[in-house]
C-alpha cells in the first residue's frame, strides 16, 4: 500500500490562495493532486493527526478537508483503516477549477423605429404606475409573509379567481365562477395545458386561416392533426369546420386576429351548436376583447349560452402590460375534474408569480383596472381615428381599410407589384414598423400557385404617440407609392 | 316584408335601465326582441330618422344602437334598403342577458400544522423585504417603462441572464455564458420545452428510482418510454442505465431528491462519460444546490467538464421564494440553435415576469442573494443540527438519519408495522406534517410483491421555527412509538 507524499513547499507556495481558509486550501491542493492523476488509486493519505503535526496546524482545518474530500468522492473513509485515494475512471486531463467567463456584459438588441406602428405595442405612459407601486408594496406590508412568499394555489390565488371571474363577466360577459378560473403567467403554460387537457377529445384541431400561428404550431407538437379553416367574411366556414371533421377549434370572434372581423351572433349560435353536435370545444381567444372604440363592447362567445363548451382565454398582457406575467383561461364545467387530475398528476404549481397576483386582486378589487380601461380606450380611440383618416389622406382611394373600431390595430391593404416582404423591409429602411399579414396565413404561404396583387398590413395604433402617426402614415404612404422622400431628412 | 313594430311602452318602462344611456336601453331592448323570437327574420326595422322621431330622441343614439346591433350580427344592413333582423339559427330558449355571479367569496383553504415539517418551506422572515421592496420600487421610478412594461427577451432579460451566469458560476461551478441560460417563471414551462427540444434525441427517458415524481410524469406525457434506475449507496446505478438503452437521464447529483446521497465524483465522471458515449443528455436539477451546511457547497457536475452534454436547472424558489417566478435552465451550446428555432416557430415570449427580472437582476448585482444566502445558510445549519439531535434524543437508537448536511430536509427512516400512508395520518392527527417518502419511489408502489418493514420520511427543517423542533420531534416519536400523549395539551 502506497502512501502518499505531501509537498509541503506546493501547499504553502500559492499566493493566491492564501486569503482563503487554510482547509480550502488543503483541500484544493489534494483535489487538484487528485484529478491531476499525481496520487495513485488506493493510495493511503496520512491520518488527520499525522498531517496537522506535518503542517502545523490543528485538527480542525485538516479533518474539514477530509470531510469535504469524502463528499465528493475524491478519497474513502474505511473504518479503523483511515482515507484512500479514491480511483476516478477516465480521468480527465483537467478538471477545471474555474469555469470560463461569461463573456461580457451584453448589449441590449433592440432595432428601433422611428415609427412603429407595432401591433400589440401599448402606449405605457398612461400605465398606472403609483397605484400599482403603492398596491405591490402593501401587499408587502401587510399580508402573512409566510403565506405570501410560499408556494400558493396552483390554480391561482383564489382571490384573484373570484376577481376575475367578476371582472370578466363584467367587462366580457363571461359566465364563469371562481372554481374555472386558472391563473398562468403566459399564454404558453396554459396552451401547453390545453394540448394534454383536450388530448382525449380528438386528433383534429381546427384553426383560422389566416389566424394566429401559435395555435397550429404548438398543437401540431401536441401531437394533433391541424386543418385550417378559411376565413369568410365575417366568421370561419362552418361547412368546411364541419366537414374538416376536427372536434376542436380556436378562433378569436371578437376581434378576429389578424383581420379584425366580429363574428356575428348568428354563427357564433351556429359554432356553439357544432361544439354540442361533435361534442368538442371552441377554444375563445379574447386577446383584446376590453378595447373596442364604438358601440358597447361585443360580450363573448362562452358566456352566450350557459354550460358553453367553450375555453375562454383572457388576460392582462393587454389591459396593463406583458411585465406582470398574469393571463387565464376559463374552462367549461365538464373539464374542471380532468384538470384537477392533471394538476395533481404533474406536480404543477402556479406560474403567474404570487405577488403579482395579490397586487393584481388588489387593483382588480380597488376598480383600478377598469379605471385605467377607461382612460386607455379614451386615448386609443383618438389614436385609432388619426390612423384612419391618415391613411385616407396619403394614400387616398389606393389603399382600403378594415378590421377598424377594436383592438390595438387594423388592416391596411392595397394593390401593389412587390410582395409584401419587400414593402415590410422598404418600410423598415425608412424607420417605419408594420407587420405583413403574411405569417398568419397557413395554406396561402404553402401554396406556390397563390398569386394576387393584394398586400395585407398589420398597422398597430397603441404604442406610436398620436403626434407621429400621421408623419408615419405619410412616409409609409411616399415610399410605397414610389413618391420622392420629401421629409427633407434622411433615415436613419 | 314584414315591418316590426316598436313598443314604446316597454322600451321605457323598465326602470332597472334608466341609468343607462338612451342607445344602450334601444339596443338591448331590440337585441332581447330578437333573442326572444319575437321579431321575424328578415323584418325591416324602421329607419334610423323614423324611429327616432318615434321615441323623441335625437339620431345619435338610434344609430349607435343599430351600429351595435349591425356589429353583433343581430341585424343585416342592405344598401338603400334599410336594416333587417337576422335570422338565428336555433334560437334558444334564453340568450342570458347576465352570466350567473360567481359563488361569493371563496374561503382560503389551508390545512394548517403546529408543527410543520413541509420539505421545501423556507423561513420567510428572513427574506430581505425592504431591500426587495426597494430594488422593485427603483425599477419602476429608474427604467424606461414604454421597454419595461413591453413584452421582453423570450429567452429572459440579457442583463439578468449575464448576473444569472455570473451567480452560477461563482456559486455551483455552473460553466456558462449568458446566451446558454434560460429564463422561465417556473420548472413547468421550462421541462415542457425541454421536452420539446430533446425529442429529436431518443425515445428512452432514464430517472432516478426513487426521485422527484415530476419528470417521469411530464416525460412520460411527451412521448417518452420511461427507465427508473435504482438509486444506489451513492448514486444511480449506471450499469443498469447503460442496460437501459435510454439517452436522456434526470438526476440530481448535489443532493438527491428525495435521499439526501451527494454522488461522488468518480460516479459523476462516468456520467459524463455515458452522456457522451451514446450522444444523450443529463438534466441536473440543482434545486437545493445552494444550501450545504458543512464543507464547501459541492460543485454541480455540468462545469467539471468542458462543453459537457449537461442541461443545468436551477432557480431562485428555494434561495428566495417561489412568488417571484424565477427558475432557469443552463442548455449547453449544441442545443442552442435548436432552442431558438423553437422559440421562434412556437412565438414564445418569456414566461418570467420582466418586472421580477429586472429586480432581481439589480439583487444579484448588487450582492443581495449572496448576503441573503450566508444568512440563510447559518440559521438552517441551526435548523438542521436541531432536528438531527432531537431525532436521536427521542427516537434512539430507533430512527436512522440520512442525507443530512445539505438542502432543507433529511431521511429519517424505522422499522414499523405500519404503512408510511398510516403513519403520515396518524402525524397528521397530532398537527405534525412530514412526508412518506412513497410517493418518490416509482416501482415499489406498483409491485404488489413489495414487503418492508423499513419507512422512511422527508423531514424538512427549514420552515419550522426552531424552537418548535424538539416539541415536534417528540410528539412524532410519541405518536409512532405508540407512547402516551404526555404534552398535556390536545391537538388540534
Amino acid at each position: 500500500m502506497k502512501q502518499v507524499s505531501i509537498n509541503l513547499t506546493e501547499m504553502s507556495g500559492s499566493p493566491v490562495n492564501s486569503s482563503l481558509p487554510q482547509y480550502v486550501q488543503l483541500y484544493q491542493y489534494i483535489k487538484d493532486e487528485i484529478a491531476a492523476g499525481k496520487w495513485q488509486d488506493q493510495a493511503r493519505l496520512p491520518s488527520v493527526r499525522k498531517l496537522a503535526d506535518m503542517l502545523g496546524l490543528s485538527t480542525t482545518p485538516v479533518e474539514m478537508a477530509y470531510q469535504q474530500l469524502l463528499a465528493e468522492g475524491f478519497i474513502l473513509s474505511q473504518p479503523r483503516r483511515g482515507y484512500f485515494v479514491q480511483k476516478l475512471v477516465d480521468t480527465p486531463a483537467s478538471v477545471p477549477n474555474e469555469p470560463p467567463p461569461p463573456q461580457g456584459r451584453l448589449l441590449r438588441r433592440h432595432h428601433s423605429y422611428r415609427y412603429d406602428f407595432h401591433m400589440s405595442k401599448n402606449d405605457y405612459s398612461y400605465f398606472p404606475l403609483t397605484e400599482w407601486k403603492r398596491a405591490y408594496n402593501r401587499c408587502l406590508q401587510e399580508e402573512n409573509v409566510s403565506d405570501l412568499l410560499f408556494y400558493g394555489d396552483p390554480q391561482g390565488e383564489e382571490g384573484l379567481r373570484y376577481e376575475i371571474a367578476k371582472y370578466a363577466r363584467s367587462m366580457r360577459g363571461v359566465s364563469c365562477s371562481p372554481e374555472q378560473v386558472v391563473i398562468g403567467s403566459d399564454a404558453y403554460p396554459l396552451l401547453e395545458l390545453l394540448g394534454r387537457l383536450l388530448r382525449p377529445y380528438g386528433n383534429d384541431f381546427a384553426v383560422e386561416d389566416p389566424g394566429y400561428p401559435q395555435y397550429p404550431e404548438l398543437f401540431k407538437q401536441n401531437g394533433f392533426n391541424i386543418h385550417p379553416i378559411s376565413q369568410q367574411e365575417d366568421s370561419i366556414d362552418q361547412k368546411q369546420l364541419r366537414a374538416s371533421g376536427a372536434t376542436i377549434v380556436s378562433v378569436s370572434p371578437s376581434h378576429q386576429f389578424p383581420t379584425g372581423k366580429i363574428m356575428p351572433i348568428s354563427k357564433r349560435l351556429e359554432l356553439l351548436q357544432w361544439a354540442q353536435d361533435c361534442n368538442g370545444f371552441i377554444i375563445e381567444d379574447d386577446y383584446d376583447g376590453e378595447f373596442r372604440y364604438y358601440g358597447r363592447p361585443i360580450p363573448c362567445l362562452q358566456g352566450l349560452l350557459p354550460d358553453s363548451r367553450v375555453i375562454y382565454l383572457g388576460g392582462f398582457t393587454q389591459v396593463l402590460s406583458p411585465s406582470i406575467g398574469i393571463q387565464y383561461m376559463i374552462l367549461p364545467s365538464i373539464l374542471l375534474n380532468e384538470y384537477h387530475h392533471l394538476k395533481h398528476h404533474l406536480f404543477l404549481e402556479c406560474t403567474a408569480p404570487k405577488l403579482h397576483q395579490r397586487t393584481l386582486e388588489r387593483f382588480l378589487r380597488d376598480g383600478l383596472v377598469e379605471r385605467h380601461l377607461r382612460r386607455m380606450r379614451t386615448m386609443l380611440r383618438k389614436k385609432h381615428d388619426a390612423v384612419i383618416s391618415s391613411i385616407r389622406k396619403h394614400f387616398g382611394k389606393l389603399a382600403d381599410i378594415s378590421g377598424t373600431g377594436a383592438g390595438f390595430h387594423l388592416i391596411l391593404s392595397l394593390q401593389h407589384p412587390a410582395s409584401e416582404a419587400e414593402l415590410q423591409a422598404l418600410a423598415e429602411e425608412r424607420g417605419i414598423r408594420v407587420h405583413s399579414i403574411e405569417y398568419t396565413h397557413i395554406r396561402r404561404t404553402q401554396d406556390p400557385e397563390y398569386k394576387s396583387d393584394n398586400r395585407e398590413f398589420i398597422v398597430g395604433f397603441a404604442g406610436i404617440a398620436e403626434c407621429d402617426i400621421d408623419e408615419g402614415i405619410r412616409r409609409l404612404a411616399d415610399c410605397w407609392l414610389q413618391l420622392p422622400d420629401t421629409s427633407g431628412d434622411s433615415w436613419p
